[in-house]
């Protein structure tokens, strides 16, 4: 049986090593992926943002046994490296997670960080591609939230959900700046902590203010969706549920909004992601790795040519096939 | 007078058009840069990273002033969503950022964080060379540093200054995963705090199980870098001169270890990351604009196509130059 064979049936260790060939972008493995791809079913792709101490692990914890508990199957990406999934955090917070291990429909991986961005979410796509083809219902992607990462990683995401927790009045700073506009969903974790209802009640004006603008500025189209911010306390489970029906109801939105629109939108930025990382793919193997690249080099260690021109020949070059 | 004849000529406003001419990627941003390079002389890039709150802003902000008063015109590019310097941070850190604009040999710049972390590393390095090009010695790169984009923002610094604080042992363990690769020097800001000590101590034996595991995998060649862990406290103005030392010696190390060596290993990860960025802007104007994508994306929706094998036939008519 070949890999493929094995992992159509089913064997997740055949899971793990497609994905770990996807990952390592080995020979051949769009071909793999082309196979691998299922048409029609998606899984559904929900991101979870937010700054290093937030809960984003012990909330995929709790998303994920509720979802599991409804016999769905669900996949677990983290991209965070601050994350226990990922192996980046205290130990304390990996033993919890060893609860998840045991669960056959559960499936936790997470994604190495070399490489560019762009790339880190091209892979992140892919790695979805092959959790959808091995037939899961549901990845829960987690990626810590503080720069430009999280808006590639959420652009492969259908829903964002952005955590955040009253202590940090940094991270109402941070969302005014690029996280407000990846968000579908605010979660507002550590609910129970000392300055919860202020925090959120901040929060909620920008984004009264910010749905006054739109609607003026939009006209009287269709209605926009309305951000939600729930509250949780993922360590002792409460309002997990909730949080995820604000999810469901934004997949909703989503699919009754625009849903052949959506869709095509969904696919269109895919495609381009699967394209420039194909193409960056090719110039590495095929152009970073000549002659070509050491002699411009040395010519502009030696103050013979600039970067910018020699740039635009070795590309013209590699373009016409000549490499 | 043309824009780069203003540039030329020391103006302070041309300089401001040209940095956003090339953020832009407006038409002919490479010709451009290829004009304003200066080969042999280069401005020393020395990347400031760290989680929000550790008080970057206020150590570049002192390490400014620091190298201004020694006569030194210093460039701050700002690619943090959270520094005052880019706007995304509290009223009161702007303010004390209003003494650094008066400053005819300081200029600062903060970078939109739209675009790829890809794109972004390859923007933060033209307008590094549009700087040296208009005769500055010294360039502060602030980013935040959680992520993949410190990494490569940092391929773009000299040195690479981490910065911590007491409080965070997430900190700690962020750097463990990612942080601790690229830094050259560490700086613990707030250092008056409590823990300050034994958090330096944490670290200390941390460099020094690595120190221990290279020179054994390393053999006996030349004296690797020590990592020296610097104490500051920014905004009391503490330990920025000492600071800034270590980051002399680490330059002075870099110098004498392998002069040659070393410019041609930046030479060849700048024109990487500027051919890489020419590649993609080449895709994005010839390709991502057809009508080919459109019916491609119609196909993947109507699932007639997966999207590995379309992008591979769309990349192949691309590079034949066909679309």
């Amino acid at each position: 049986m070949t890999l493929l064979d094995r992992f159509l049936a089913g064997d997740r260790v055949a899971l793990a090593k497609v994905i770990s060939f996807v990952e390592d972008r080995s020979e051949g493995y769009d071909q793999l992926l082309a196979r691998i791809f299922s048409g029609g079913r998606r899984a559904y792709r929900v991101g979870l943002t937010g700054p290093p101490g937030a809960g984003k692990s012990s909330l995929v914890n709790r998303l994920a046994v509720l979802l599991s508990d409804q016999n769905l199957k669900v996949g677990i990406i983290a991209v965070d490296p601050t994350s226990p999934f990922s192996g980046g955090a205290l130990l304390g917070d990996r033993v919890r997670m060893q609860a998840l291990y045991g669960r056959q429909n559960i499936f936790i991986r997470s994604m190495a960080t070399r490489g560019s961005s762009g790339g880190l979410a091209a892979a992140t796509k892919d790695v979805c591609v092959v959790l959808e083809g091995f037939g899961f219902d549901v990845i829960l992607v987690e990626t810590v939230g503080v720069g430009q990462i999280e808006l590639d990683v959420a652009s492969v995401c259908d829903s964002v959900v952005v955590v955040f927790v009253p202590e940090s009045g940094d991270s109402i700073q941070a969302m005014k700046s690029g996280l407000m506009e990846i968000a579908d969903v605010f979660c507002l974790n550590k609910s129970d902590r000392p300055g919860a209802e202020r925090i959120k009640a901040e929060l909620e004006s920008i984004l009264d203010v910010q749905r006054q603008v739109r609607s003026t500025s939009r006209g009287a189209s269709s209605a926009p969706w309305e951000i939600p911010v729930m509250q949780t306390v993922a360590i002792r489970d409460t309002g997990i549920s909730e949080l995820w029906s604000a999810v469901e109801r934004h997949r909703l939105y989503r699919n009754q909004a625009d849903p052949a629109g959506y869709r095509s939108v969904r696919a269109r930025s895919d495609l381009v992601l699967t394209l420039t990382e194909l193409a960056n793919d090719q110039l590495e193997k095929t152009l970073f790795d000549t002659d070509h690249l050491d002699r411009a080099v040395e010519q502009i260690v030696s103050g013979h040519a600039d970067p910018y021109s020699i740039a635009r020949q070795l590309f013209e070059t590699w373009r016409r096939g000549r490499t």
